[in-house]
């Protein structure tokens, strides 16, 4: 049972355990993986964003933020970014804060989501983001050094609501 | 002649110009045309970036910054931003900036630049970018709300150095 709802103050604890597990990998997020928990808190937590957490049997197990990918003339396309605990994989924690990521921009009133980063190795995010309406917009070029491939693509995504 | 250095905090007047001159049209930058100058300086000379300005007989007509376009394990990709004065236009400010914007990135070691959001029908910024070694490698579909065209679509452009 996956319940999702924003996140509190009182998140913050769960948010950064998940935060540390995953960038740990270097091989799916940008983030170093020596973050210091308050710069991962503060990048989670950012003032312009909607921070949302997912529970699995009353547990903390997922987190995602919803805002502006851009501000002003660019603020009608949402970004989110979206971590789920290693140790709560295969359970479609990822792929409900995804549908649930859609439903609150539409709500919104946002007219598409940008993903501006999804590391092309990470083909488990890749095919979850196409199955949700996601299309590949853009390539960069080695954006990426993963920690044990070296540099690899990133990829722009998109998808109108 | 042109000449383009570091900009100082006296420069924050002659840039919150340039910026709300640039901004105005609402035809080529996201930025709400009615930015106060407070945000415009704070994103302009944001921490992570170094800012330079171009002055032209003397005159401050320009202004770019660089920074990494992310953090960590996407540090080693650069982005820039460009602004020249619209009473500057034609003189080669933006593509004398560019240029030195490439050298400058070279020098700090970064492997690439990356630019997320060229507005597709700003043709002379996309004419220019390519001349400099830049290509389109993603295309963002009505990313950009212009002022007078509706929704336009953005440009993410990259070379590597």
């Amino acid at each position: 049972m996956i319940v999702i709802r924003e996140a509190t103050a009182h998140d913050r604890g769960a948010v950064w355990e998940i935060f540390h597990a995953v960038v740990a990998g270097g091989d799916t997020y940008v983030f170093d993986p020596a973050t210091p928990r308050d710069e991962a808190i503060a990048y989670w937590f950012q003032a312009d964003a909607r921070t949302y957490v997912a529970e699995h049997d009353g547990r903390v197990v997922g987190t995602y933020f919803l805002k502006p990918n851009r501000p002003g003339l660019g603020g009608h396309v949402a970004n989110a970014a979206f971590m789920v605990s290693p140790s709560a994989r295969g359970l479609g924690v990822g792929r409900a804060m995804g549908e649930h990521a859609l439903d609150e921009a539409r709500r919104l009133g946002y007219r598409a989501m940008q993903f501006n980063f999804v590391v092309s190795t990470n083909t488990a995010a890749v095919r979850l983001w196409e199955r949700l309406g996601f299309a590949v917009v853009g390539t960069l070029p080695g954006a990426f050094r993963h920690s044990s491939l070296g540099f690899v693509d990133a990829y722009v995504m998109f998808r109108t609501l």
